[in-house]
């Protein structure tokens, strides 16, 4: 018969720690029997494990009369997963709006706040302003800005795994911008950067419209439409972590622009922003043949790349966000043609979470790093969203 | 301190021998020591399930003359994985071409056999070829067909995790044919089914272009292209195993079907098949310019949908194969697109298995199901290709 070879202890005490910290985090509050039970560990190891985690702040004990069986003699002592213990920031920086979200340990959010900024500020600018708005929050809820354990970001453009902006022609400055380390700075702790895109995709799953499904392209449906996917529940950034832009798809096509398939006039509308397009949506609602066919034009193009999304990657569901899903009915042309076109047409829904995608996501994004942390031992979990560790503990 | 909780000790006979197993194969042959260093096993245990193995005909003590060092005294005796012990088929059924390739369960190649097919032949009589054709194939070689553990199939068509196809429009009877469990009649082991252009990708993988890339996409350039993609080394089949069915993409932009595309005289090309179109690219060589004006519009829309493709997945590597890629050159107006419309262009290269490709990967598809046998204990080996099983035992 074999044993477990190289048993490391320092290993396995992880492991049991992590294990009781998951299952502790999973119910209200619990007692040593009962994390016994569920973790399959003995009742000192199980002790022992417990201490060790009041010792750093991350479990309590709670006053034996809430909740809970009371029994004759000495009441059973109850143990919680400290959430308070620390905090999370989930951030947008857009090109039109700054966010933020703040949440304790649970992932439980105790605050927001979000701000409108022009897209011609400048990066340095921007970030003043994300800091501020950050700073105002913090103190707003009476959290030191220590006691943050990781901040999401979700922004416009293709992120590399270190954070920085690889190509982001949405916002000024934001090309070759190293956004998680300037971020760093202000933060202390680790800053997790992400396509804008990328981050509603993740937000959907954990809080939207997409819970229920691991395969979904979340099209953040904007000018130029930029999109995030998920496989198996996990996002996929691609090769470069330009995976979903495909914006650039219609330029092969040699199709026309954004600005020349909204004219009404058939010159170029310029400046092309959020205003002028809303205004031609509300000219082809009230009837206007010019601005119906500019609509028109404009929602083809949607659904041309929405269906080469579709086509590469079989989605069971997409997701339709942003602004231009909110300007006029671009879900029922989208499902049309992705049945009529597609082998196997996906589910299409709009965004539930609708201008909160994108920070939830981010601050999904700090969740899933803390949990990476508290819950995971080298090796031995794999690394999807919400997943138990080891030895399946989940009670 | 804790211990591994729930000790089953058949669980960990299986891990055992697993591990010795794997450690076999990539040995030529090994003496007991070597296994007790190289898997940390304890001797009595390395014994025990070597003996195992050998009566299961997996193992084989060598004759102690075949090389090792002799020492002083009575040799050391040496063990060798038995390959011998099963046989595994790779089969590809195409609408032009019907291929097997033979190996041993150790995946080398034993034996191969192909023949062409009308592409009007009905779904039985294609099936009783492709019979026909793996039985002369183990006759010749001298494999009884019992001695096969998997068979792997790649053809077109959207395949259901069953076998059946869901849709193929290229061979005729093929949408709705249970096409795996028509053939695990004829070879009673297990028959994996997967589209062709998912095998082709997992061949490339395996024994082709992209070795050195975990996420890649191929694209088996033919009349309608279809496409399979590895993300980090795993096939992406889509939610429904429709993943990369790009063909209907030039369907929405309302452009011209291939048959349109490639006429030269205004009128569709009917039928469309290989030497009309062969024809088209010869006659562009020649210098026509109707012609050129065809082949010209057959690859942007080849390009647009690698782009299509290449955007939303974000490979590190495009592989092109099938027929239209031996044609013409579409390697350097591919590269020059994909670079001036990917924000992240991928390499771009062209497939060296060629013809081999599917079922090269079908082959591999039937050997990761056996390893996935002889090598896995539930829950502790990832499904990753060529990963080696618990505690990282590879020599």
């Amino acid at each position: 018969m074999g044993r477990l070879t190289g048993g490391d202890p320092s290993l396995l005490r992880r492991i049991n720690s992590a294990v009781v910290l998951y299952a502790l985090r999973a119910a209200d509050s619990a007692t040593l029997t009962a994390l016994v039970q569920v973790t399959g560990l003995s009742r000192p190891t199980v002790e022992g494990v417990v201490e060790g985690l009041i010792e750093i702040g991350l479990v309590a004990e709670t006053a034996a009369e809430e909740g809970g069986t009371r029994r004759q003699g000495r009441p059973a002592r109850r143990f919680r997963f400290r959430a308070e213990a620390g905090h999370l920031l989930g951030i947008e920086i857009g090109s039109h709006r700054i966010a933020a979200l703040l949440s304790d340990l649970g992932g439980r959010t105790l605050d927001s706040e979000q701000r409108p900024v022009d897209e011609t500020v400048p990066a340095d600018e921007r970030l003043e302003r994300v800091r501020t708005l950050v700073a105002e929050l913090l103190r707003r809820a009476g959290v030191a800005r220590r006691s943050l354990r990781a901040v999401g970001v979700g922004s416009p453009g293709i992120v590399e795994a270190d954070g920085t902006v690889r190509l982001g022609t949405a916002l000024p400055g934001w090309t070759g911008l190293p956004l998680g380390e300037r971020l760093r700075r202000s933060f202390r702790c680790p800053v997790l950067v992400e396509n804008d895109a990328n981050a509603a995709a993740v937000a959907e799953h954990w809080k939207g419209v997409a819970v229920e499904s691991d395969d979904i392209v979340f099209v953040l449906a904007g000018l130029s439409p930029g999109a995030g996917s998920l496989i198996g529940g996990r996002l996929h950034r691609g090769f470069g972590g330009a995976a979903g832009e495909i914006g650039a798809l219609h330029l092969l096509g040699r199709e026309a622009t954004p600005e020349a398939l909204l004219s009404t006039t058939g010159k170029p509308l310029t400046p092309l922003d959020e205003a002028q397009v809303a205004a031609v949506f509300a000219l082809a609602r009230d009837g206007d043949g010019q601005a119906r066919e500019a609509v028109d034009r404009f929602i083809r193009r949607l659904v041309h790349d929405v269906a080469a999304l579709v086509l590469a990657l079989d989605p069971q569901l997409v997701v339709v966000g942003g602004w231009a899903a909110g300007l006029a009915g671009v879900l029922e042309p989208l499902r049309g043609e992705l049945a009529r076109y597609c082998l196997r047409p996906p589910q299409v829904a709009l965004s539930e979470l609708g201008e909160a995608a994108v920070s939830t996501g981010a601050l999904r994004l700090a969740l899933d790093h803390v949990e990476g942390e508290l819950f995971t031992v080298e090796g031995t979990v794999t690394g999807r969203q919400g997943r138990p560790p080891v030895r399946g503990t989940s009670p």
